[in-house]
């Protein structure tokens, strides 16, 4: 009898998702466990397997699923460990597929979670029917994944497509967990916005701006979301230099792997056209003639942890029974 | 009866190389021709047949050819059109392959001429035994070849890898046939190595060096070269930069797509460890700690013209007989 489901887990550094899918990519019951809770992978697993076993029960029991696929940040596909995550607690490299496997008793595949989004996006989001294309995650990072000729870029290594990390603004800000200086993560991320705003604030105390009446810890993207809405010269600002960076970083994507289309995900992108006007104008502006206005730039249909949940299931269909 | 050999073709901004290839890798002969000197496209086909067809019939005639594979700039795989070259004289969009197969009567396959070195680098060079590299020549201009999986990127248009066009110093130097700001060919190209030496010659007229001794129009990146190999400071300088800008452009494409190695061709590669060493030090500064002291930095062991010249001729060894 043909398997007829499979687990699908994104692993953040806050939160982790979970979902029982099908081949078509319905995500049949989902839930979350909180990530950095735990110092020790297995305390996180044995806290996992407590709310994703009875899930696997109801659903028929292990033997009714073809297996587990994981999306993890730095999660390597070719060895299924998770190695040196700058934001998770557990350090090192962490075997976390086999552990799972030992735990479960089911087939277990990791990637990393950005790829694990674009696959979602590409088997059942806006990007079904395209070879070529990237997905960009704008949360409390830069997550990115790269489709080409419809494969995952991995690299020799497992690690490719750690966008969020080139550099943009050489010699520019500083990016706390990296030491890298002007990466795009460090811009166009919620903290990178959040960054502007205060260096803007600080800049021109000339200025009047709504963002003015805000302690700093309210200080959020979402607050110079609102604002840049009620017509605030300075939150406009804010988003004009994000989508600036933005899509500076784009043009250079585009001239390196000539996709079709580029996805936006994640928190930044309910900033709606506050955000994808500038970026679009300095993306167009800085490229080629060949690449200019071939490029579709969209939002993802997908909410970003359905795109993660089902990316990372779909990493299993292809087990042989 | 086995066909014996190839054509490979490499239509270069000044001169076209081309020889006869044997299918492992020997060129057998070869010639060149100049390429700017023929206003309309037909003529230089013209120039080359009369050139090229002698050398065909000395070994045995087109019927003892699988075909003729050739590089260009902006030459397309999909459509064996040349597209908007700015280096070329022959403007829009040009049939070069069909118009080569009705005058010469053999298939004919076009690609970008940087990825035409690639391919030659992988089948027979220094990467031999790698799926995952980006050849990078520093010439007049930057081109650059991606393979990834054993295959070279060509995107969803057929235009992928223009890695010299991607900008490192945003808002930077201007780039005079492109009009872009900043690229990595404004700077890292025999080109961008005189201007550099132009601007900080004049930014420090207090600075003795050899170079001042030259007029600006002996003022080649060979000349800094020379003089930065008898000492001389701001000679130094120039390549220390230079390298600078190439590592720090390096580091974003490897953190794109995790290659085992970065092959580096043309001119400037003349200059050694003078270049290496610099660029080497600022991609290891600008890389995630991931990916630090993995990827190789490799000087071409082919030639350029000859990693063209084989490269375009493999092109056609898996045509159908």
């Amino acid at each position: 009898m043909k398997k007829k489901y499979a687990v699908g887990i994104d692993i953040g550094g806050t939160t982790t998702k979970f979902g029982i899918v099908t081949e078509k990519g319905e995500i049949l019951v989902q839930d979350r466990i909180p990530t950095n809770q735990h110092e020790v992978v297995e305390e996180f697993i044995d806290d996992l397997y407590n709310k994703l076993m009875p899930m696997i029960e109801q659903h028929g029991g292990v033997e009714n699923f073809i297996g587990i696929g994981m999306g993890a940040p730095n999660g390597n596909i070719y060895t299924g460990t998770i190695e040196y995550a700058p934001n998770l607690k557990w350090k090192g490299i962490i075997p976390i597929a086999e552990l799972m496997e030992k735990n479960f008793g089911l087939p277990t595949k990791l990637t990393n979670d950005a790829n694990a989004a674009a696959v979602g996006e590409m088997m059942y989001g806006c990007t079904k029917n395209m070879k070529h294309f990237i997905t960009i995650t704008l949360g409390t990072g830069v997550g990115s994944g790269i489709v080409i000729d419809g494969k995952i870029v991995v690299g020799h290594d497992g690690f490719a497509g750690e966008l969020g990390h080139t550099v943009i603004r050489p010699g520019g800000r500083l990016h706390k967990t990296t030491g890298l200086h002007g990466s795009l993560e460090s811009y166009a991320s919620a903290t990178g916005v959040r960054e502007t705003a205060i260096e803007l604030l600080t800049e021109h105390p000339e200025k009047e701006s709504l963002l003015r009446d805000f302690s700093l810890n309210e200080l959020t993207s979402q607050t110079v979301y609102e604002c840049a809405m009620q017509g605030d010269d300075i939150a406009n600002s804010i988003f004009e230099f994000t989508g600036q960076i933005l899509g500076e970083s784009l043009a250079n994507f585009i001239m390196f792997s000539s996709p079709e289309a580029i996805v936006l995900f994640g928190g930044l992108t309910k900033a709606g056209n506050l955000l994808l006007n500038p970026t679009r104008q300095h993306m167009e502006a800085n490229l080629l003639p060949i690449f200019r206005n071939k490029v579709k730039l969209l939002f993802s249909e997908l909410n970003e942890a359905d795109a993660a949940i089902l990316g990372a299931s779909a990493l299993v269909w292809d087990i042989k029974e």
